[in-house]
């Protein structure tokens, strides 16, 4: 209401758009070539940073891009295989797109289901955090002006992406397409020159290839007993940030063609093929380059036993690669961090996207508050877009927009969900078997479930590593964050539950009867239009007793109101209540109090006068006291209170209308 | 409502203390022993700083405390005689209290009143944060370990002078009384030492005695030509802050005892002698004792050519002559320095007592929001508490707690109230001796309009001289913000008149007129106790049609509702809008108007179940549409929004009584 609402209005419709119909949604499936794009930027993004921790964790100790971070990144690739395979079974047994959510509730129960929720929520909320970090650090590596001023970078890019899915964009999958396809075009031919260039002989070295990596304390023996096997199993950890993404298609089966499930899971295979040749490539041409990559160049990289030069600003290793693999050229370079920047956005977008969608899921079942649920309501969606930037904006200053740090937080979430989901996939095997007789199919099931097992079992390990390796890193905040969600939602839901069970019909006769009569009390403090008009409704609806009744403040003003109400010969009696304290609304209850001890089976109607008014200011020049009386009056049973508006003239030109919730058209992606 | 509020209602009876029963007010009339220091604190507090602004303004001269500060001294005592006498007619003519507001209102019109007013208001905001300030550098200087922390302290005081009259302490007057006359007696008895050991020609010399003031740029010559009796007018204004506080017994003479007018101006009287005693007593000591009082020690005080030690503080006029004429005796120091300290927050206090007064009749007339009005509201009183003590904190934080460059601002509002009535009182006068035959009555009449003549022309005068002489120097801020109060009280009055012309009950036939029929609504979202509950409430009250009506968002719920709904037999149909952005409000907003413009003459009734929950985080989980759609249907004629309770079990021993609005006691001082 009001000239504020106006221009928030006006602002909204230009910031958000028009609003869409709902039958749109339907009409968006998407075609392979554009579901990958679509699903992909998250898991293919990811090899933007993923390399790098691989990479800076091993040169603790003092080793550079070698063979041992080739078999690191091996095995995130060995994982990567196994959860591609284990989540095309997924996809087959659920096509309807619930997601390691849906998994996790229907084989494990409730538990394992909030657990799988509260690891996505808090993932969610890294994703975005870790890859417009990454994103401004790229962006920083193109533009030295950015440089120190990455968190201000990151801060701004996350409100530009809230902004953009509050208006709700309809991406046309196309705007996803171009960049991910260019992004695996320009790292496909990077990788492709390099071979070319190392196999002539005449493959330039990396721009660090000189530096020297100084081991830290307690590593001068490189990687060696069991410090040195602790720091390659964190140096793998840290690179399976690289599979984050991957349940994104498990979540988006109904976008698909049909058949929804053979596309989604040769989607899935697709990207995987992709994900890990990435991997593989980046790693090998680091090492063939010479590639070093610390956490601190200035303490851990000396050149001929003295510390790098001041000006010396150490690059992502795709942005090494880059420079080093089209030497001469250097647009090459900036085309690679510009669409790696891009497409971490991209992969930031996709969060912003899975946490509405999700707080919409777990309200439905009654773990978020219910206004979340409705996908009809645009609100939804708001609060689930706001709550998710300012959890990432809260990360990413917390953290100085430091991939680095922000790294040891993330991942866990994600092991949580992959190593439950295929947990309740063995189940969910097991217990289809029991009810199969067909062989075929049986071997069929049986061959899923086996790689089921070998997904949780694998999963399940790297989960314990994770959480061994990073906990005291940092893990321990992002399992916190999990505990706390977990305990509000179960809270939520029980609260639903008991409210649930309050509001049962059980006894339908009693439900059905009605009260005796009908006592209607009008509340008169002035003579005027809105009170007459309010007498007026409350005499149509023709109650068994109506009065007026008015609080006796100050004795003149009550002797006006008395002598008044007399001259007009109005139908209705006045009754003036006193109130020794000079306050309005105790004397009203008590009196409404007192009719319902003298007959309890009575109705009483409160028939209040209420201004309408169209701007907010005018709100605090007006009504106080009748708000705060109708709000206590609600806590007695028995009575009903009628608001009878009076549309004041400056509340004309509103309708009510106006504020539409209708829904923002935006692809169902997952 | 809630577990908050029962904290919050815990926290504020300890704090603000228990209801009293508004009859006890009465009973506190005020004997003129007690009425003179409650009323005298303002006043008399005023010599703690007045004097110190006279030795101040004359020492950018270079002169120190001579005949020069005494004649400045007898000017402002002038002024008081006048301004005493003056308001001693006005005590007569106006008993009821209403004070300079009253005065010009009745006699000048609304606009003088309204000047009077805004001036009124922002001199209590200077009241508090000059006495405060004031007090806190007596303070300091008492305590060394405050020097430096002044603002901080002055701002705590006002913190806690606010939270003791939100608790309303029902002040007993000898609560005043007390160190209103140990300040008199103090002042006195070093008045009485000091002169005593003059004349014996053993008054020892002030600590600041051997220090020279150096003149400022442009004075070398003196106090000489038009730049030297400029600055002489300035330090006669800065010391017309001596008569701050002198209106306030014309705005309390309801609380004095029988015969209440001549009490009061006997008071008035006693109140002015002792005021102005004081004042020459303390130029008289100064000049005596060969004090030095400046802005800056640093720059303006020389000993023997050079600067003063840098130990050197500066103590207030008052505490060097307490040093100075019980020398060797501290605790006298102490004394008078707490006493001054003490009095000045209790002249604090009184403006906590004024404003909310003053804005309950603004109020009252309009020019303030109406529910600052009802006396019996605390919170009238409590948001005036509120707004003084922020706007006090702001002034002192602004100028930090300089009592000197706060002087500035202060007694422009002062004296623009005291000129305005005093021409209200000529009007008054000369209006009254038109109907008045009595020649002895006449006599006394015109006698008492010379008076105030006189009043008018020295207060106009002093005026002119403080705008002249302080308007670049700060006085033009005071201006400023009496215009912005101005202006918004004016706006929120027309706004009143406006309302009060459009709800004029001007044809009473037609508002007698009753809808011919009613169309009653029930809301049904599911099938439970609430809605059984406002379906039979809605049935009681026998509406020509009675409907429960639904909105479509998922088709399956819809079909379980309504299978429900066919079971249970009710005797209402249940309507299903259809609802194609999956939205609430809006179906039904169309569906309500789409009735009133087939048949405008019926009134729609619409019924909502509402939850009515114990927990204000409650609140966030249910009737969030609920909410929204009753705001938005009150924007539509014709229509009555009926909330029908359910209370849910966590807002049992909740009975809406527990919030009570009862009047705090207080003495109606003015």
């Amino acid at each position: 209401m009001g000239a504020v609402s106006d221009i928030a209005d006006a602002a909204k419709r230009i910031l958000l758009g028009r609003p869409m119909r709902s039958e749109h949604l339907g009409n968006t499936l998407l075609p392979k070539r554009i579901a990958l794009p679509v699903f992909a930027s998250d898991a293919l993004s990811s090899v933007a940073y993923a390399p790098d921790e691989i990479l800076l964790t091993l040169a603790i100790a003092g080793v550079a891009a070698s063979t041992v971070s080739l078999w690191a990144g091996l095995g995130v690739v060995f994982v990567l295989i196994v959860v591609v395979l284990s989540y095309r079974q997924n996809v087959h047994a659920y096509p309807s797109g619930g997601g390691d959510y849906e998994v996790a509730t229907t084989n494990l129960g409730a538990p394992a289901g909030l657990s799988v929720a509260s690891a996505l929520l808090v993932d969610y909320v890294l994703t975005v955090a870790v890859s417009i970090s990454s994103a401004s650090q790229y962006a920083a590596s193109a533009i030295p002006a950015l440089r120190g001023h990455e968190a201000t970078a990151a801060v701004v890019a996350v409100v530009v992406l809230a902004l953009v899915n509050l208006r709700g964009v309809r991406e046309s999958g196309t705007l996803f397409a171009i960049p991910t396809y260019c992004f695996m075009a320009l790292i496909g031919l990077m990788a492709a020159v390099g071979a070319v260039r190392y196999f002539a002989g005449e493959l330039p070295m990396a721009e660090s290839h000189d530096f020297e990596v100084a081991p830290s304390a307690g590593f001068d023996q490189g990687l060696m007993g069991l410090a040195g096997a602790f720091l390659f199993a964190r140096a793998f950890a840290s690179g399976c940030a690289a599979l984050t993404g991957v349940e994104a298609i498990s979540n988006g089966v109904p976008a698909f063609r049909k058949p929804k499930s053979r596309n989604a899971a040769t989607t899935l295979a697709l990207l995987g093929s992709i994900s890990a040749s990435m991997v593989v490539a980046i790693l090998l041409l680091a090492q063939a380059t010479g590639v070093k990559y610390v956490e601190d160049p200035a303490t851990q990289l000396t050149l001929n036993g003295a510390p790098p030069p001041q000006t010396y600003a150490q690059h992502p290793t795709i942005g090494q690669l880059a420079a080093a693999v089209f030497q001469g050229f250097s647009p090459a370079f900036y085309a690679i961090s510009a669409i790696t920047g891009l497409i971490l956005v991209l992969a930031a977008n996709t969060a912003f996207n899975g946490f509405p969608v999700l707080g919409s899921i777990l309200a439905k079942d009654g773990y978020l508050p219910r206004q979340l649920h409705t996908r009809g309501d645009r609100l939804a969606f708001s609060n689930g877009i706001l709550t998710l930037a300012v959890a990432a904006v809260v990360l990413i200053l917390a953290f100085d927009a430091q991939v680095t740090r922000l790294i040891q937080l993330y991942i866990v979430g994600v092991f949580v969900s992959f190593t439950l989901s295929q947990l309740g996939m063995v189940r969910h095997w097991t217990r289809e078997l029991r009810r199969q007789p067909d062989p075929v199919e049986r071997k069929r099931m049986l061959r899923s479930r086996v790689i089921n097992v070998v997904g949780f079992g694998c999963t399940g390990f790297v989960l314990i590593i994770v959480l061994l390796t990073k906990f005291t890193h940092g893990a321990y905040i992002a399992i916190l964050a999990m505990a706390a969600l977990y305990v509000l939602m179960l809270a939520i839901h029980r609260h639903y539950g008991r409210v649930r069970d309050e509001l049962e019909l059980d006894d339908v006769a009693a439900a059905r009867a009605l009260p005796s009569r009908v006592h209607a009390l009008v509340l008169v403090s002035k003579i005027h239009k809105p009170t007459m008009r309010a007498l007026a409704y409350a005499r149509a609806s023709r109650p068994s007793v109506l009065e007026a009744v008015t609080v006796g403040v100050d004795a003149d003003d009550i002797a006006e109101l008395t002598a008044r109400w007399e001259s007009l010969d109005l139908p209705v009696p006045l009754r003036v209540l006193d109130s020794p304290f000079r306050e309005i609304s105790r004397p009203i209850l008590k009196y409404v109090r007192s009719i319902r001890r003298e007959s309890p089976r009575d109705l009483v109607v409160v028939y209040i006068p209420e201004y309408v008014v169209g701007h907010w200011w005018e709100q605090l020049l007006h009504n106080q006291s009748a708000l705060r009386l109708k709000g206590r009056l609600l806590f007695t049973p028995g009575v009903v209170v009628a608001s009878v508006p009076w549309q004041l003239s400056s509340s004309q030109g509103h309708t009510g209308l106006e504020d539409t919730t209708y829904v923002q058209g935006r692809v169902p992606r997952f």
